[in-house]
């Protein structure tokens, strides 16, 4: 099976971190340079990059501020700084903040550059596996011919949630919400999907409900970009809607994340990052001075609309997730 | 108030039917000419013209049809193929039906051309004096300072709800959904809000859910396209997802027809338009092979999310629509 572009789409080099730019893709495959930590934290900001993105794009934004470090009195400063100024790119997901740690927690005074090279490339493997095992778990859940609905882009979850269907013999069928004012459904998971030689139907995202409601899907599959000790699921906006409509007429809302967020008791412990509504304006080409935008980039799914949620260590009710922790070795 | 534009789009004049190109409004006003039925009725397959836009062009057509059959053996066989064609476009609504029915009811032999434009300018003025009922109506039910979620295009509906409550010194609010592929709430409801004042905000069809439990709404307010007699509401597709959301979050969902469908006794009655799939894959950019499209054009809203179907003769509960008829004098 040909891996899909997107699944390696953020990479390391001598001259900076190239990034494949997911705005235009698939439409134009452009990567972006960038030199220097600041330019890996615009490019977040801007949405060059989105989903597991950031992950890897701040992992080796580390390795660049310990290049940027070399020389100086106190490198670990610069990347101390680093970190803070690549966390605080976006609010929702806390994936900068575990890929930041990992580099802070293994970096060595006496060799910035080869000690954040490491803790890096061990970011990149750690997260892959983690994702792989969560791949896995999904597809045990899932029948051989599922028919599945999901929202925006699960990233490399779906990616090894399709390569553990066919590992087990299974084929799942996908249904794929547009996903505005992005289209990231559209772009990268329709795009992924058929990549990876899945069949895929793309459908706008307010047909959701009705394809929800016609009997014809098994399962609603989405990411997470984060899940509350208390079963809270915040994910891109729509989700919600979604899983509203899937828990009304009978159908299992699994939701994938790596490990459900120790430090988010509950909802209000993860801020909302409410994008500007000039960016919903301009996706629909509206002009009208006396139209504005709203736009909250994610919504949160309270438990009693999740079924399941998947986790790199299996499944857990969005009840039971103090399990995952208990289970640590 | 300034009258919208949407407010009067399609137009008789001695050339032919004149119909603003809503596909491309408000970015172009451009209209098209109709110089024949069968040019009206490829403009009406061809979305030129939706929601009561194919009500007013089918009246005028069939005026066009009585020109055309003047010199004819046998004129009102042309009027009764014109008909014919005319209902055949687009099989959801029954609003071709209607207009068709108010002039081949009207129409006279020794004048053809005369009685067909008389039963025309009757159905005209009759629609429009309903829709303004069914605007008071709806906006009698709403507070001073509601805020309101539309879906879709209401129409005319919206012009006199908002006229109506203005009459009575009320002032509402609206958030307004994109409506995908064709964007219809963000070219048209929101662009037509915005041209009569109203304070109008623009959302993706996903963000409905999160605006919905966001607890900053008092009602769902949409048109319907038919409203079965047994409380089934028919209307653009996410219609049933908002619904949903509605109904679960505790917000009312009021749906607007001039009256529900005595020829349609539930869902099963109504046949749901289901077009080419390429056209959500054109409106999202969509070109790898791999990927189709699903694009059913309506959905069904069972009466249970209903709260109040809002008719010319006021307001019923979805349950109790045959009192619509059993008011008739």
């Amino acid at each position: 099976m040909r891996q899909p572009i997107l699944a390696d789409s953020v990479r390391l080099a001598d001259d900076g971190v190239h990034i494949l730019d997911r705005r235009v893709f698939p439409a134009r495959q452009e990567w972006v340079r960038c030199a220097t930590v600041e330019d890996v934290a615009k490019a977040i900001e801007d949405m060059v990059t989105q989903s597991s993105g950031p992950y890897f794009a701040t992992a080796w934004a580390m390795v660049l501020a310990a290049r940027e470090s070399v020389g100086r009195r106190e490198p670990l400063d610069h990347l101390r700084w680093a970190g803070e100024r690549l966390i605080a790119t976006r609010p929702t997901n806390n994936h900068q903040r575990t890929a930041v740690h990992a580099v802070l927690s293994v970096v060595d005074e006496t060799d910035v550059v080869g000690s954040a090279l490491a803790g890096a490339r061990a970011a990149d493997e750690q997260y892959r596996a983690r994702s792989r095992a969560l791949g896995a778990h999904t597809a045990d859940l899932l029948a051989d011919g599922a028919s599945v609905l999901t929202h925006c882009w699960a990233d490399l979850y779906l990616v090894e949630l399709v390569t553990a269907a066919r590992a087990a013999g299974k084929t799942f069928t996908f249904h794929c919400t547009e996903t505005r004012p992005y289209q990231q459904g559209a772009r990268l998971t329709a795009q992924t999907l058929a990549e990876m030689g899945v069949a895929t139907t793309l459908i706008t995202d307010g047909t959701g409900g009705a394809v929800l409601a016609s009997g014809q899907l098994d399962a609603l599959v989405t990411a997470a970009d984060r899940v509350t000790m208390d079963g809270h699921v915040v994910n891109k906006v729509g989700t919600l809607g979604l899983a509203v409509a899937a828990h009304t007429y009978g159908v299992p809302f699994l939701a994938m994340v790596q490990a459900p967020d120790r430090l988010a008791a509950t909802a209000a412990d993860v801020p909302i990052e409410y994008r500007a509504g000039a960016e919903v304006l301009a996706a629909a080409g509206v002009t009208h001075p006396g139209i504005r935008g709203h736009y909250p980039a994610f919504d949160v799914t309270p438990p009693r609309f999740v079924t399941t949620v998947v986790t790199d260590r299996g499944p857990f009710a969005p009840q039971a997730l103090a399990g995952y922790y208990q289970e640590e070795p």
